[in-house]
């Protein structure tokens, strides 16, 4: 996965993001994009919050859905599209403040199906991390007329 | 799971849910509460969408997060508290407009540790309904006065 | 799920099962296949035990695997195979001697991925079952001179 | 995970899983124990593959399944034992002939549960290595005294 990524690709991949409804209403920002991985973040606010104050289990779920099927975004070749077949997160400890941070990366570059690793850390004000989930998803690759379609 | 549920356990867990900053932000709601399951909707609007106006995986995630956990604090003993330790979800389809209706039913409340199947589908206007997603999560019963650490 | 089976598609089915070196080690037997479905079986013996002498969970994750990948081999179209994407299984009750017994149903007959859930009862000789584990598998659909590639 | 495996639980991991049924009728053998890791192998024989001569994915599942948990018990306090919760694993590649490798590495040693990550690779005669598979398990934390009942 040490390939540069075309500046092109990134500009799709930061676009559609940026484009979408929930990444917006979640107050996301992507942080890094490299060929084989992406990385997002999401500020605490108490809208990503559980009824404790934690971050809501479910915006860690956001975040690994997302990121890992961007990361597979990143690996595609022209004319291809990426969908969400499934993911599986195990929640390691409760995050409090600070920011999420999900690194994904892309496990095995397949034709049809691209495995994708996730790890989500808790990142404090002082740059302090925590790992507080994992996750591995698998991410379907489609041509790009069938988006809106399903595997 | 047919046992009856007292109804302050539903007011507990209407309550909590009610509570959550992610709950109110993503917009959804409570449709049922029975012992040993919990049917949770999410109204499509452009906040819950990716960038071509599907729901977001990241709300189904939500869902079968939230859906899975609460079914769970259904079947309880006095003292004890959930917490999510893991789930899994296939994405079936596409799914676009309407509502999601995530129904989750405790597969065995375990001492310890709580199964929970999760079917996610769409429903329109009309009352037709399809499958879009499947999940399956693991939930830890921890100490009540445990809650925010971890299992 | 309710088409009939072509009885031609189930000898081929049970053809390739039988062909299977672990299959045959293990000592499985299929007691059943249906369009969408396949029911498979695994009766007791120390060669199949974990080291307090219940069911070893690989033995449980192995008709898990191979149950739900013969379940969507029923729902293919002609030129087609089957590959096993990934897997997940909760094991909730320690299982000692009897049968195991796993029936794996189709969830939805996707072009390019077939979702199969699966259930794994503990079934004593008085015919009793409980159930033991659940499952939830992501089954590939690959052109059938593609066999032994990747997806 | 840095910390030195005290040799008799070393000892006690392998006497455990030498005396598993399922480990012997494999063909299974230990590379490696380490605090918060196990290595285990699994030599290619008829015995282990499926009908197209590659290594079974059930045979997978096992490794996985056995090496996680066996993971998770080189981190216990003493009196504790470990039972397999769930795993999932993503299978990437066929692997055909010489040896699966499955390598489990502790993310977080949990009081209650600890999540386990696994990689499998397939090695062949000259040394060289392909990713496989990839896995993630949860193992729960029991007292000793209630091995054979269920988290």
């Amino acid at each position: 996965m040490t390939a540069v990524l075309d500046p092109a690709v990134a500009d799709r991949i930061t676009a559609a993001l940026h484009s979408q409804g929930l990444f917006q209403h979640m107050g996301a920002r992507i942080e890094e994009i490299v060929a084989g991985g992406l990385t997002m973040a999401l500020p605490f606010r108490p809208e990503v919050a559980q009824q404790h104050g934690f971050f809501h289990g479910g915006a860690i779920g956001f975040l690994v859905d997302n990121t890992t099927t961007a990361a597979a975004g990143t690996v595609l070749r022209p004319g291809e599209a990426v969908l969400t077949a499934e993911y599986k997160l195990n929640i390691l400890s409760a995050a409090r403040g600070g920011t999420l941070v999900c690194r994904a990366s892309v496990v095995k570059p397949g034709r049809m199906l691209i495995p994708v690793e996730a790890k989500v850390f808790n990142r404090q004000e002082d740059g302090g991390e925590k790992l507080v989930a994992v996750g591995l998803a698998t991410i379907a690759v489609i041509a790009a007329e069938r988006v809106g379609g399903q595997a």
